[in-house]
C-alpha cells in the first residue's frame, strides 16, 4: 500500500479520532472528573492517542525516504509524542483544522476569513480547556470553564485586562500560545481586509488602469483581421 | 407587491424605527428608568421590536423562494428574535449601520475609513449603554455610564488597563462583541493605510511600470495607422 | 495681499510659535509652577495663542470665498477655540505636525515611516503632559512626569499593564486621543511593512510577471519596423 | 587593508563575541553571580566589548570619508559607547541579528517571517534578562528568569495583563524597547499574510486578469508570423 492511499484511508478517522479526543477532554477537564468517570475519559484520550502514534508509524514504513519524510515531519512526531505532557495534549486538536482546511479547497478571501474564525474559536476553547486544566487548584484566579473562555478572549484579541491570568507555567506556556494566535489573527483579518481594499479602490481613470487580458485580446483580434485582409488581397 | 418595493418603502421607516429605539434604551439604561418612565421607554422599545419583527414577516411573505429566503437570512431572523433578551437588543442598532452604509454607495477608501468611524463610535456608545445595564447593581466596577463608555474605549483599542471590566455573563458577551470589533477596527484602519501606501510608491524606473490600458491604446492606434496605410496603396 | 502670501509668511512664525508654546506649556506642567513663573509661563501661552487667533482672522478676511473657507476649515477653528479650555491646549502642536510633514514633500516609504515615527513621539510627550495637568493632585495613579510619559507609551502600543491610567475626564480624554494615536501607529507601520514586502517578492515564473511599459515598447518597436519594411518595399 | 576586507575578516569573530556576551551576561543575571563568578562573567563582558571597540575604531581608521563614515553610523557608535551604561548592554546581541540577517541573503517571504520570528524570540529573551538585571531587588513584582520571560511575552503580543511591570527606569526603558518590537512584530506578521492573499485571491474572470509578460509573447509571436509571411510573398 502506497503512503498516499493510507493517507487518504485514515484520514476522516483521524479527524473522528480528533473529535472524540476533544469530546472526552473537555469532560474530564469541564467536570473535573473523578473515579471511575475520569478512567473512561482518559481511556478514549490514550485510545485516540493510540491512533495519532499508530498513524505516526505507519507513515514513516510506508515512506519511499524515511530519513527525509522524519525529517521533514518533525511537528508530526512532537504532536505524538508531546501529548504525553498532558498540558500538550490538546496539539492533537490540531488535526481537526487541518482536515477542515485540507476540506476548504482553494483558499479565497472569504474562506480564508471563515477559516481563521474557526480556527481562533477553537483556540479560545481548547485554551480554555487547557488554562483551567493547570490552573484549577493552585493560587490563580482561573477557576472555571466559564473564566477559562473569559481569559482566552480577553488574551486572543491582546486586550489583556489582568482580571484572570495564569500563574502556573503550564497555564503561561497556553497563554503564550494564545497570545501568538492572536497576533497570527491579527494579521489574518488586516491581510484579508487590506487586500479586498486594494482590490475594490479602482484607479478612476480609465486610461490609467492596467492593461488586462481583454485589452491584448482586443489588440491580438486586430492584429488578425489586418493578416486577413493581407491574404485575400494577395 | 414584490418584495424589492417592500424593502424599498420601509427602509427609512426601519431607520427610524433602529434610531427612536437607541434613543429609548439610552434613556432607560443612562437614566436608570424606574415607574411610568420605565413602561414608556420599554413601550417604545417593543413597539419599534415589533416593526422589525412585521418587516421579517412581510419579506418572508413576500419572498419568491421562501424556503431560500429564510435560509440565507437567518441572521435577520436573529435580530428579530434574540432582541427578546434584553442585552441583545442592542443588535437593533446594527439597522443603522446598514442603511448608512447602503447610503455610502460604492465604497471608495474615503468613504470605508468614515464608515469604519462611524461603526466604530456606534459600537462604543452602544456597548457602553449594554454593559452598564448589564453590570449596574452587580459587583462589577463599571456602575455608570461614563465608566461604561470608558471601559468601551480601552477595550475596542485593545489596551485594556483593568481598571473596569465586566463580571456578568452578560457584560462579558458584550465585552467579546466590542474586542472582535476592536480586531476589525484595526484591520480596517491597516488595510486603507496599506492600499493608500502601496499606491503612494510609484515605482520610479518607467520601463517598470505596470502597462496601462494607455500603452495598449496607444499600440492599437498605431497598428490601425499600418492597415490604412496598406489600404491606401493597394 | 492674497491668501496664499500670508500663509508663507506666517508658516514659520507659526512654527515657532507652537515650539515656544510646548516649551512654556512643558515648563509651567512639569515644574508645577506657581507665583511669578507660572504667570510667565502663562503669559507665553495665551501669547502664541493670540497668534493664532490672528492667523484665523487674517486667512478668513483674505479668503476668496470666506463662507467655502470656514465651511472647510472647522477644525482650524477648533485649534484656535478649544485651547481656551485647559486640557485641549495640547491640539496646538498639531502646527508643528503640519509644517513639518508639508517639508517632507513627497511622501515615500522611509518618509512615512520618519513622520509616523516622529509624530507618535510628539504624542507620547504631549500627552505625558497633559495627562499630568489633568491628574495631578487627584486621586488617579499619575502624580510624575515620568509616570505620564511611562503611561503613555504602554497606551499607545495598547499593551495597558493597567498600573497608571487616568480617573479624571480630562485625563480620559487625553487617553482615547492616544489610544486612537496607537491604532493608527500600528496601520501605518504595517501598511508600509505591507508595501515593502509586497514589492519585495517577485514573482520567480518569468512569464508570469506583469507586462510592463518595457513589454509593450518592444512590441511597439517590432511593429514600427514591420511598418518601414512595408513602406521601402512599396 | 581595506574596510571591506576587514569587515569580512571580523563578521564571524564578531558574531561569536556577541554569543559569547549573550552566554556570559545570561549566567551572571540569571544566576545572580557574586565574588569570583561575577568577576568571570564581567571580565567576559568587558571582553567582548573591547572587540566591538576595536572593531569601531578599525573601521573608522581604514574608511575612504572618515567624516561620513562617522556621520552615517552613528549607531554603531551608540553601540559601543552605550553598553558602558549597564541595561543597554544587550544592544550589543544586535550584531548576531544583523550577522543572521546578512546570511538569509534574499529576503523572500518565508524568510522575512523565520527572521521575524528569530528576531522576536531573541528580543524577548534579552528583555527578559535585562529587566531582571534592572528590577531584581527592587520593589517591582518581576524577582525571577521566569518571571522576566513571562513578561516580555505578554508585552510584546501588546496584551499587557499587568500582573508583572518594571517599576526601575532601566526597566521601563527595556520595556518600551519590547513594546515598540511588538508593534514591528504585528506589522511583519500581517504584512506577510497580507502580501500572501493578494496573492493568492486570483481574479476568476480571465478576461480581467492583468496583463502578463506571457500575453505579450503571444502578441508578439504573432506579428512577426506576419511579418515573415509579408517577406516570402515578396
Amino acid at each position: 500500500m502506497s503512503q498516499q492511499t493510507w493517507q487518504k484511508l485514515v484520514e476522516w478517522p483521524l479527524f473522528a479520532a480528533a473529535v472524540l479526543f476533544l469530546a472526552a477532554y473537555s469532560w474530564e477537564v469541564i467536570a473535573d472528573l473523578q473515579g471511575p468517570d475520569a478512567v473512561l475519559a482518559e481511556s478514549v484520550i490514550w485510545g485516540t492517542w493510540g491512533l495519532f502514534a499508530l498513524d505516526y508509524v505507519v507513515n514513516l514504513a510506508l515512506a519511499e525516504d524515511r530519513r527525509r519524510w522524519f525529517v521533514r515531519h518533525l511537528l508530526d512526531l512532537a504532536v505524538v509524542v508531546l501529548p504525553m505532557l498532558r498540558p500538550l495534549r490538546i496539539l492533537r486538536v490540531g488535526t481537526i483544522m487541518v482536515v477542515l482546511g485540507r476540506t476548504a479547497g482553494a483558499m479565497l478571501r472569504g474562506k480564508v476569513i471563515l477559516y481563521a474564525a474557526g480556527a481562533s474559536a477553537m483556540l479560545v476553547y481548547v485554551a480554555a480547556l487547557a488554562v483551567l486544566d493547570a490552573e484549577r487548584g493552585q493560587d490563580g484566579s482561573i477557576q472555571t470553564f466559564g473564566e477559562g473562555l473569559w481569559w482566552a478572549f480577553v488574551t486572543i484579541t491582546t486586550v489583556g485586562y489582568g482580571d484572570f491570568f495564569p500563574v502556573t507555567p503550564t497555564g503561561q506556556l497556553v497563554a503564550v500560545g494564545v497570545m501568538v494566535g492572536g497576533i497570527a489573527l491579527i494579521g489574518v483579518v488586516t491581510g484579508t481586509l487590506a487586500s479586498w481594499i486594494v482590490e475594490r479602490v479602482s484607479v478612476n481613470n480609465e486610461a490609467e488602469q492596467v492593461a488586462t487580458k481583454a485589452h491584448i485580446d482586443q489588440l491580438t483580434a486586430e492584429l488578425r483581421e489586418l493578416r486577413e485582409e493581407l491574404r485575400q488581397r494577395a
